[in-house]
C-alpha cells in the first residue's frame, strides 16, 4: 500500500449501517491512518458497544445535516447505504470538498452520471465491490484476456443460499471480459460468504484466478485503502480498478526497470 | 498474441526429442506461422509417423552439424534437450544470427552467463517454463506481491509421484516473491501432470492464482509464442517473463487510455 | 482392490477402438491379471505398434464372428463402442457365459432392458462412467445427501470446448441426488479432459467432492477393476456403483469392527 | 439427521466461553430441539446480550457447582473449554447420568482414558473436531483408502496466520490414513478460518475431498447434532466419527436395498 503523507489521519464519515456498514465501522474505528467521526444511518437501533461514543444521525431526518457534512468534520465519506443517499449528501459534501466513496453494488447509469457531476468539485469514487482482491482479480483477468483474446473464459460465483440475484461483481467481470451475463455460472449454497473465479481454458493448460471473501470486514479494509488512494488524487471521478490500474502500471514499470 | 509480420513463417529447428521434445515437435509441425525444418536428438529411436519426412541428426555425432545450423536452414532453434547442448550448437547458431530459445528447466549460473554471451550476437531466451500460463501467473503474482507486500503468500505445487525434486517453476516463483524455497508445499500424487498455485492470504479475503498443465503440448504452443515474440526483438538476452512483461505493460496502458 | 483368485488371468476381448478404446487397449495389454485376446472395431485403420500381434475384426462384417465370441477365447468383453453393438455380440456372448462390461455413456431405457435380459445368462455390467473415482464420488455424494438431506447441493462439470452436451456423468449424479438437470453448471474451456465437482453447502461449512480426469487411460484401469469385480459375482445385471457399494459396506463394517 | 423422540428437547449446559464457546452458545440458544440452561466459564467478562438471562458460573470457583451439575438441570454437557475441565465436572456429571460431549481439540492419552472411565456410567463423546463435515470427510477418506490402499494420498490444511501448530484435525486424518504427520502440508495465510483437503492421486485421475469452515458456528450445529445422536445411544464411550459410521452403514444398506 502507498504511504499516505506522514502523520496525516483521514477523518471519515460513514453512511449506511446495515450488515456491511457495521463491519466497515468496526474496521475503520480500529485502523491506523483513519478516524471514524460519525455514522449516518437510515433507521435507529443498537450500535456496537465500542462505537457508542461516535455521533449518529440520519440523512433522511436530521435537520442539522449540513453541520456534519463539513470539511472541518470529515475528509471523506464512505457510503455503504442505498444508492439514493448520494443525492442527499452528495451536493453538500462536494461543495465542501469532501471526497466521496460510494460503495453500493448496483448504480444505475443515471446515478453514475450524477456521481460524475459531483466529480467536478471533489474526488468521487464509485466501486461496486471495494475489496482490493476483487479489483486486482478484475485487472489481472482483463490483462490476460487482452494478451490472449482467443482463449476460452468462464466466470463462476458462489454465494449463500438467500442471495437471489447474480453477483454484481460477477456481472462487472463479465462485462469487462466480453462474456455474456447469461454465461455466468452462479452457485447458491448454504452460508458461503462469497467467491468469484475466472477460468481461462487454453488448449493444453488452464489458468484460474479466484477470490474468496472471508467476512464483510474486507469491505472495511478495501474502503480504507481506497480513501488513502483517493486522498492523493486530483478532483475527479474514479473507479477503484482504474486507480489500482495506475499503481499496477507503475509497479510493473519498476519491475521491468530492475 | 502479437501478429508476426504478414506472410512470414518462422523456420524452426528442434533440439531434444525426449517426451517433451516429441510433444513440441507435434505442435510445431501442425501450427501455422512456424515450420519444422529438422530435429536434433541425442539418441536414435522411432519417430512419430507424421514427422518421418523431417531430417533428424545428432549434435553429438553429426559431422555435418554446421550445415544444419545455418540461417538459410532455420530462423530459430527451440531447445528442450539437456542444458549442455547449448555449448555445442550455440556459438555456430549465434554466428549465423539464428535466434535461440533454451527451454531447459534448470540452468546453472554459468550456463545463464554463457547464454548471455550468445545474446550479444543474436536473440537468446532462457525459459525454465515456457508456457504462457505459468509466465502470466508469475507476473500477476509478482505484481500483486509488490502492491500488497505485507500480505501472506504460499506456493503449492502438485506433480506426478515419480518427480522427486521440487518443481523448478515453483522455485522461480518463490525466488521472485521472496518466499523461502523450504516453504514451498510440494505434493506428489499419482499421475498429476503439473499444477502450481500461489495463494495470497489477506485478513478478510484470499486470492488464488493457479495453473494446471493438461499435457506437454503446452510447451509447444508456449515455444511458438516465444519464437514469434523473439522474432520482433533486437539482438539480446531475454527471459520469457520479461518479454511478456513488456507486452503486459503495453496492454495495461491501452486499458487505462480507454 | 480385491484379489482375484490366485494365478488367474482374465482373458479380455475389446469392442470399440475409438480414442477411448485405444487408451483402454493400451492399459489392458500392459496390466497384470488381464490379457487382451482380440480387438473388435467398426472401421479399419492403423493400430498401436505394440498391439500389432492382437487379432482384429469387425462385428459388422466378420463372417467368423462366432469363433471370437467363445468362452474358450475370452472370459470378459469390454465394450467402449456405440450402444447398438451390444445387440450384435450380446446374445452370442451371453450364451457362451462370457461376462459383459458395456461402458457406453448413454444407454436408452430399451438398451438397459436388453442388457438386463442378457443378465439372466451371464454377468452383465452397464457403466456410463467406469472410472473408480467417479463411482466412488457418486457413492460418497449419495451417502452424504441421505445423511443430511436438507443441505444445499450443486454440481459443476468442466470439459473441453468441443463437448457440446451436458456430461452424462453429471446427469447421473444429478439424478441420484435429486438435483434438476437444468441446475448442473457446465463449463466448456480449452482442453480440459474432464472434471466433476459436487458441492454441499451447510450454513457454516462447505464440503466438496471433486474428480479430475488426467487421461482416457483411467477408463482402462476402471474397466479392469470392474472385470475383476464382476468375475467374483453370480450371473446377473450390475451397475458399477452398486458393485462398489457392496464392497464399500463391507469395508465400513470392518472399520466399525476395529 | 435422525429425529429425536417427539416433543423432547435436550437441556444443554455449556462449558467454555472463549471464541468458539460464544459461537456455540449462540447456536444452541437459537436452535430447536435443544435448550441452553447454563454457561460455565473460567473467567468473568461480558456476555452476548441475547444470553443475559442464562445463568453463568465458574467450575473453578463456584461453591455450588454440584447444583448445576444435576440431571434435573441438564441432559447433556457440551464442553469447548480446556481439556482439564473434564476432571472437575466429569465425575459429578457421570454420576448424575448427564451425557458429555468433550469437543476439545487435543486430548492426551491420559485424558482419553479418563473419558472412557466416565463412559462406564453415562454417554461420553470425545470429538477433536465436532463438525459434521469434517467427520464425514474423515469417513469417506478412510473408506476410499481401504478400497484403494495403493493410491497416493496427501493432506493439505489451511488456517489463519496466527495458528502455529499443525491442525489437530489434519493429524487425526493423517493417523487414520496411515500418513506420516510430517507429510501434512500446512499453509498459514491471513484470516482463513480453516480448510482441510485430502487428495487421492491415481495414475490417470485425481479425487479430492475438501472441507472449508465458514465460521465457528459450525461447531455449534455439530455439537447439537452430536447431542441428538448421543441421546439415542447406550451408556458408553464414543467418538463422533464412529457414531456417524454406524448411521452411514445404515444409510448405505438402505441405498443397496433400493
Amino acid at each position: 500500500m502507498r504511504q499516505s503523507s506522514r502523520g496525516s489521519c483521514i477523518k471519515v464519515g460513514l453512511v449506511g449501517y446495515g450488515k456491511t456498514g457495521q463491519a466497515v465501522a468496526k474496521i475503520v474505528s480500529e485502523s491506523e491512518g483513519v478516524s471514524l467521526q460519525w455514522i449516518c444511518r437510515r433507521n435507529s437501533g443498537p450500535v456496537q458497544a465500542s462505537l457508542e461514543a461516535i455521533p449518529i444521525f440520519s440523512i433522511y431526518q436530521d435537520r442539522d445535516l449540513a453541520k456534519y457534512l463539513k470539511k472541518a468534520s470529515v475528509d471523506c465519506i464512505i457510503d455503504f447505504s442505498a444508492p439514493d443517499a448520494l443525492r442527499l449528501y452528495g451536493p453538500i459534501a462536494a461543495a465542501e470538498g469532501i471526497s466521496i466513496i460510494s460503495a453500493n453494488s448496483a448504480h444505475t447509469a443515471d446515478e453514475i452520471q450524477f456521481a460524475k457531476s459531483l466529480g467536478e468539485k471533489t474526488q468521487v469514487m464509485c466501486a461496486p465491490n471495494i475489496t482490493f482482491g476483487i479489483n486486482f482479480l478484475l485487472l489481472a483477468a482483463t490483462a490476460l484476456h487482452r494478451l490472449a483474446p482467443q482463449v476460452d473464459v468462464a466466470i463462476v460465483e458462489e454465494h449463500f443460499r438467500e442471495k437471489t440475484e447474480i453477483s454484481g461483481t460477477a456481472k462487472r467481470i463479465a462485462s469487462v471480459l466480453g462474456v455474456d451475463e447469461a454465461e455466468i455460472r452462479s452457485l447458491r449454497l448454504g452460508g458461503i460468504i462469497g467467491s468469484h473465479q475466472v477460468v481461462f481454458g487454453f488448449p493444453y493448460q488452464t489458468l484460474r484466478l479466484s477470490h474468496e471473501s472471508i467476512s464483510r470486514e474486507a469491505f472495511g479494509t478495501g474502503a480504507i485503502y481506497a480513501a488513502k488512494l483517493l486522498a492523493q488524487q486530483d478532483v475527479g471521478f474514479y473507479t477503484y480498478d482504474q486507480l489500482l490500474l495506475s499503481y499496477l502500471i507503475e509497479e510493473l514499470q519498476r519491475m521491468k526497470g530492475k
